[in-house]
């Protein structure tokens, strides 16, 4: 390796940094390992892609397997949406969420025990994790609202959760969020938060909001129950970009969040990433980046380490806005390229203690994209020396980054002034339009998600049920064999034994397992006459 | 790919799983795609391995480059220590954990301000994250403390502790773990915790015990400054497997964990695997399989998938855990072999609204280690047809782990009856056994380190005092270039501009930078004097 520091070190910093200085934001490839000539052979590319993109902003059908158009950016720049309609459609909601807040904050929406100061918000996946890195970046003490995130199925979750509301839910908001409004997660997590309230003796309609599109099963429930409010979505907002829609806007703007300042700079970032020439477009250097790291196909994975507790949860952020995005068996034409990014990470400097031994010794299978924060959000504390711990953190970060260089291995470097919502929303923009952008270098559809299943369930829930109706009317007990020929799933023994075998553990279920090595021979019964002979020895 | 379910599926599934009915773990092998050969032709190097871990744990120097023996297992097991010294000494250490939790909770050692309910846990990585885990999986409502960590150098992320404190620091106790008792973060962190005790008008010393050496400067403050308590450690207990010293076992036991129930989880998981017979050996199997499923050099990453939000932490415990021992860019003869095993994660069902879209569609260059639980902790959540959430949630694994095999993606399952201390100490237990194993198998040291940097800023920082320093003397503004040859470090420009144009962005400390589109042409001041003609144009 040639190291950076060879030659004029400052000069290559200078061709290699893209300083966006309205937006305190600087994208540094100094150590990313990219030659001059990486730029120029891609430039044709790149214009390219930039030219699509152009395209999608203008409303073209740039998600063709499903039809639609992608519309992200226009929600922070209405007057950009290609028709008048939806221009005003996004101003509305916008309205809407930020009336609704400020009812919240000043008492005029209230619970039954009355001013709302928490929060819980239901969604999973896109549904969730913008409003969570929102939230979680710029929470302070201040907040007039706690927001809690249910983004799971987990019963052990959603009690922890409710457990920490109790005696609270008469001034807890909940905000359920699906799109299609019918993915069962939400909608089961909502059941369960519904019947709490029951029990508390609320009314949960007057507690609850909804966020979905119009007309699915959720909105026709929050408007037949009488709701507080309902939020808009649209098909042309995917669930990994719907950060700068009601889906991240609400839980942010009910926390305090200055959602303009949000949205303002998301918007600003776009703006500057319209640029054509790709040295002057941090995105595109990003997407570029990506592209010469990872060969094309994602040779490399990418580190995320944001430097700063409050960023914690911005690589399982970009992690999906990423893989989702790229992770793709066909092309555009249909060749299957079985392409993906993968990403991870946590924060520094905590994991310089951990992976980062793997990092500097393993295999070059990564590249880090690591992201510093000048400005603390609070006092600076001071460690001596006119040191600050600020500084130190910083420090942290260019030492880590340079050990890395001088091992000969690669990463970039984002540098924002601070964590300000603005700074997030141009942040969260320049990865959004990174991302587009390195879709189109490598030609695959960055806007469907076709295996992601929402459903894995279903399958195994109904053999579970069909399996215990049996072995209710059951006679003798039954293998998972048997149990599965009976109910005409012969293929499925195995899921069938899984599913009996946990119940078997289960108190309550009713379900009672024989004693066997061998999982082919093990035998279930429910009915009491037929699990009192496994209880004496039947097998 | 010849599907599981083919033939025979339940015959299979026997062979393939390893059931531990008297700790209510199974590891599921089902799906990883071994042959029943790779079990043969791997056992001679598998009874290899199981002989030296043996031997490790008889004593032997297992950590040759720092001289050490490796003593995790024996802190669940002090009879099995190599000298009766250090079997009481390990005895002696849990009796004082247990006993100073005991006078915690009883109140006959408290605060300023009366019995403690908060601890605040200082330390970074290996000092941090197994007590992380053990505590967030197991909190609930009733806990008698409640635990946080402080494991960065992040200001923001300390005040942001300090600040959820307030008014609580005289019922708080605080924490602090270093092993060596000089580790940079958590004394610069620790420093400003004292330093919010000073403010608040609390004697700090009245509120700290210490985790560390016998006779590191932690240990000397502590005693001189009359701390509430010391804990032992001792050099033959790594970071990453510390989680079952006092390094984990104090937050946990103060939080009210059952760590005898932990202990003797993770002693019996040690028990079983000592066995010599692979097939038997579920820490055999899983080093096994992660050999064979990587090729034994970590082709393929391993997504840990735990499927409760209680272990949200686990991924990245294992993270550290795996990628810390047998990331080494040397074996153990001295040939660079660049080993690594990078793994990532997060939870189920959450992620397979996110990143599962590119594991099904995208490269074959993962596999999946999926964690299940039966049991849920509170009462089961019904949602409809006599099935629960629990139920949901466990068919949302089976279901997904069944369209990735279809799909001829591989993976491991791990399925625990419960989340108990038991039963998490059964998992360390078997993860950590398991590593121990891989990297025999691989023959690299899993106990060393050499390349995690506790000292990363330093050299940052030196540079950045030096050249503010030079700059308040300076009587023209300079470059970082001139400023790096000033002090004598001509090759540090880059160093020395990162800090500065950072320092100049930052109120209140008086760097002042020109205005220059080249970073090489930027002149810094910080002399009043200067600054001034710095503010008037000059560049």
């Amino acid at each position: 390796v040639t190291g950076l520091a060879a030659h004029d070190p400052l000069r290559l910093l200078g061709r290699q940094r893209c300083v966006a200085s309205n937006l305190g934001v600087i994208v540094d490839l100094g150590c990313a390992g990219l030659e001059d000539d990486d730029l120029r052979l891609m430039a044709p590319a790149c214009r390219a892609a930039l030219d699509a993109m152009g395209a999608l902003e203008r409303g073209s059908i740039a998600n063709p397997d499903e039809g639609r158009p992608v519309g992200h950016y226009w929600l922070r720049a209405p007057d950009r949406a290609p028709t008048a309609a939806i221009g005003s459609d996004i101003r509305r909601a916008l309205q809407e969420v930020d009336a609704f807040a400020h009812r919240v904050h000043d008492g005029s929406v209230c619970g039954a025990d009355g001013r709302f100061d928490h929060l819980v918000h239901i969604g999973i996946g896109g549904s969730s994790l913008g409003g969570q890195l929102l939230c979680e970046s710029t929470s302070t003490e201040r907040d007039p609202l706690v927001v809690h995130f249910m983004d799971n199925a987990d019963p052990d979750g959603v009690t922890r959760t409710l457990s920490r509301l109790r005696g609270a839910l008469g001034r807890t908001l909940v905000s359920v969020v699906s799109k299609s409004g019918i993915t069962p997660t939400p909608m089961h997590v909502a059941r369960a938060v519904e019947a709490a309230y029951a029990r508390a003796g609320l009314r949960f309609a007057e507690h609850a909001v909804a966020t979905t599109m119009r007309g699915t099963p959720l909105d026709r429930r929050a408007a037949a129950d009488g709701w507080l409010a309902r939020f808009p979505l649209w098909d042309w907002v995917g669930g990994r970009t719907s950060v700068t829609s009601a889906v991240g806007l609400v839980p942010a703007a009910v926390q305090g969040v200055d959602i303009h300042a949000f949205l303002a700079g998301a918007a600003a970032m776009d703006a500057l990433t319209r640029t054509a020439e790709p040295a002057a477009n941090p995105a595109a250097l990003l997407a570029l980046s990506w592209h010469r790291l990872g060969a094309g196909c994602g040779r490399r994975s990418m580190v995320v380490l944001p430097y700063r507790d409050r960023l914690a949860l911005l690589p399982r952020y970009v992690q999906q806005l990423v893989m989702e995005s790229v992770g793709k068996r066909f092309d555009r034409s249909g060749t299957e390229v079985r392409q993906g990014l993968t990403v991870y990470g946590n924060k520094g400097t905590t994991d310089q203690h951990a992976y980062m031994q793997q990092l500097r010794e393993g295999p070059d299978d990564f590249f880090v994209l690591f992201v510093g924060v000048h400005r603390d959000a609070g006092d600076p504390i001071e460690i001596g020396g006119s040191v600050t711990l600020g500084d130190y953190l910083f420090a942290s970060l260019g030492g880590t980054r340079d050990a890395l260089h001088d091992g000969g291995r690669r990463s970039i470097t984002i540098e924002l002034t601070d964590a300000s919502p603005r700074s997030l929303g141009a942040l969260i923009g320049l990865l959004e339009r990174a991302v587009g952008l390195y879709a189109e270098l490598i030609d695959v559809n960055a806007y469907h998600q076709p295996s992601v299943d929402k459903h894995a369930a279903g399958a195994a829930i109904s053999l579970q049920q069909a399996a215990v109706v049996l072995l209710t009317e059951a006679s003798e007990p039954l293998t998972a064999g048997q149990i599965a020929r009976e109910i005409g799933r012969p293929e499925s023994a195995e899921v069938v034994f899984r599913a009996l075998e946990r119940l078997a553990r289960l108190p309550g279920r009713g379900v009672v397992a024989s004693a066997c090595e061998d999982p082919a021979g093990i035998r279930f019964a429910v009915a009491p006459s037929v699990v009192g002979r496994i209880e004496e020895g039947d097998s």
